[in-house]
């Protein structure tokens, strides 16, 4: 079987419908706030394990578009994740992905966030696509989690599993902020493989 | 029967009770974050609703040591409601009493405020003590609520009544904030009586 | 000398062009940051100053668009006013006008805004039009402001003066809160004439 | 010359002076609030680079205090900086510290980052110190500052050099979050060493 680009967007919409629950859901105070309309920009803890599951769907729709569809539905793809799940919009992104390396080791950018998951950017030598390694699932296991207001940041492991049943595991901080319409834009991302004494 | 001044400390103690609730209870996330540690300074409409009743209650407390104890133990009372509920530690408070009048409208410091509550004090000679009217009920009606992470304002009528049953409603409007031991803390307080056109 | 429509709606540009600063100006650290990008959502004193002079400036456009160009150019600038200064869209907006009474004292949706600003809607039957009385000039004296972040609140007294110079004070309380296009927006207005005892 | 451990403490405390200036400085508006209480939680740029300046100092005196008093004198002033510093009083701190390894990685607890600065706690074996590696200088070079109201993250290298002029360069993300005293606290902490790609 076969998954056209079609399905491939679905999947993705489908990974990021969880982000789209809007911040002014009108909420029905029952005790003192009989029929008041509650706006808010909090972030639930749920919200913030929602929004982390989006990442790893969206990471692994990547990877299946690549394999299926090839490198132009994978980057068509990339570009709705980003646009959809970052913050670059809000002027800078604070991003330190796994494998990048001086002097191109912040991805302050979209063009150098889009480089770093599908490659391909003369701009961007050293990158070949973190995205399209295969990958089959993400498992995320949070250290902690602080939510101040309308911005939430998580650190912890994510687990990375490849169609070849290979496991890497990276130590992955995230800041989410709530935007405008209610959902969760990543503002920082530092991640980085487990330091390996010699 | 007559409550001592200890008493009337503990039924302060009650109604704040619900105000110290820490904003870094260790909750566990089952999902995706198993024994993560979660800390959050957002603010729920549960917490907003608690302290509004927490303020009503604090005001018949006041009224009612008024009553049995005196001037001093309700002006005792209050300095600990002021301390504990409004927000002047942080260098001011936006505070429009109902009463008041130029040019002392706006209590943007303790005294102002401990003058408007009890009284006493030659500095505000206009002020009667706005507490100690007999109050024994208060009702609280939110027209909205908006929470912006770990600040949280609402809008509505709120309704005292005393002693005599008599009811008075005034327009009233609080923004609370979240302070660093979770407890809210009034930073705003606009009230007014309905306006009456003639 | 005629202002036409499009004059009217140029000084409204103009009345709200300090509230069209993006959030994400690309400042330039000397020191540590040489070259660092930064993005911030904080509120500035200054913003907050130039938020209230754009509020007092649109009501003295509209109050003009009226007299000049009718009520029908009057109601279109005053759509563009609230559209473009306040925060309806994220839900609700508490919104406590100086006029209104009960039970429509509260206007929580943007037709009720709209109402009370032009009037002329049959479902708030008791609004002229506040903004149609020939306002001249709006002078804001603030007592004190809060900044919680990406969020302001002041407090003070505002005189609006109005073609026969005649003046009318309010208590008024504004909330602030920073779009993601780094605007200013009133998510909170509490007004009040001032208390007169009998 | 021997520094005393009072010196050494009189060091730190000019070190983090810079974080004491108060939130609720009482600023004085000139245009429109001419006399104005200002009260502000939000976070500047100078506050942000203040902060890191001021943990690269608290290095280098904690490592000289080790050279200079000893380990008791170095591990109370760890203790003082991580009191200073960090936000665990919150609840817990997002810290990934350089060269941890699991399942020790994340030191959410006072006591595991105590461990990683100074070592000697059984409970964290493979600690010897990090603090105590003869760090002479920090310079700090941000990528980008992201400034979201009263929290404030930043990415970007830090280079320490040693005694004996060796440099070592770490990738590192903080989060800084102003308490109600108008200091800065790190409540996120991620440091790796640059992706060495084989």
């Amino acid at each position: 079987m076969n998954l056209r680009p079609l399905a491939a967007a679905s999947a993705l919409a489908c990974a990021f419908a969880v982000l789209a629950a809007p911040a002014h859901a009108h909420n029905h105070a029952a005790a003192a706030g009989g029929g008041a309309r509650v706006v808010s920009t909090a972030i639930t803890e749920a919200e913030v394990l929602a929004a982390q599951r989006a990442w790893g769907d969206a990471l692994v729709a990547i990877a299946t578009a690549h394999e299926r569809e090839g490198a132009a539905a994978a980057r068509r793809l990339a570009e709705q994740v980003i646009d959809a799940a970052y913050g670059y919009q809000f002027g800078a992104v604070l991003f330190k992905p796994t494998l990048t390396v001086a002097p191109q080791t912040f991805r302050t950018t979209r063009a150098g966030a889009l480089a770093y998951f599908v490659g391909g950017d003369p701009n961007f030598p050293n990158d070949s696509g973190f995205a399209l390694n295969g990958w089959r699932s993400v498992a995320i296991q949070n250290a902690a989690i602080f939510i101040a207001g309308d911005v939430a940041s998580t650190m912890g492991n994510v687990t990375l599993t490849d169609r070849n049943g290979r496991a890497t595991t990276v130590d992955k901080t995230w800041k989410f902020k709530k935007d405008d319409h209610g959902r969760l834009r990543i503002v920082v991302h530092h991640s980085s493989l487990p330091h390996a004494p010699r």
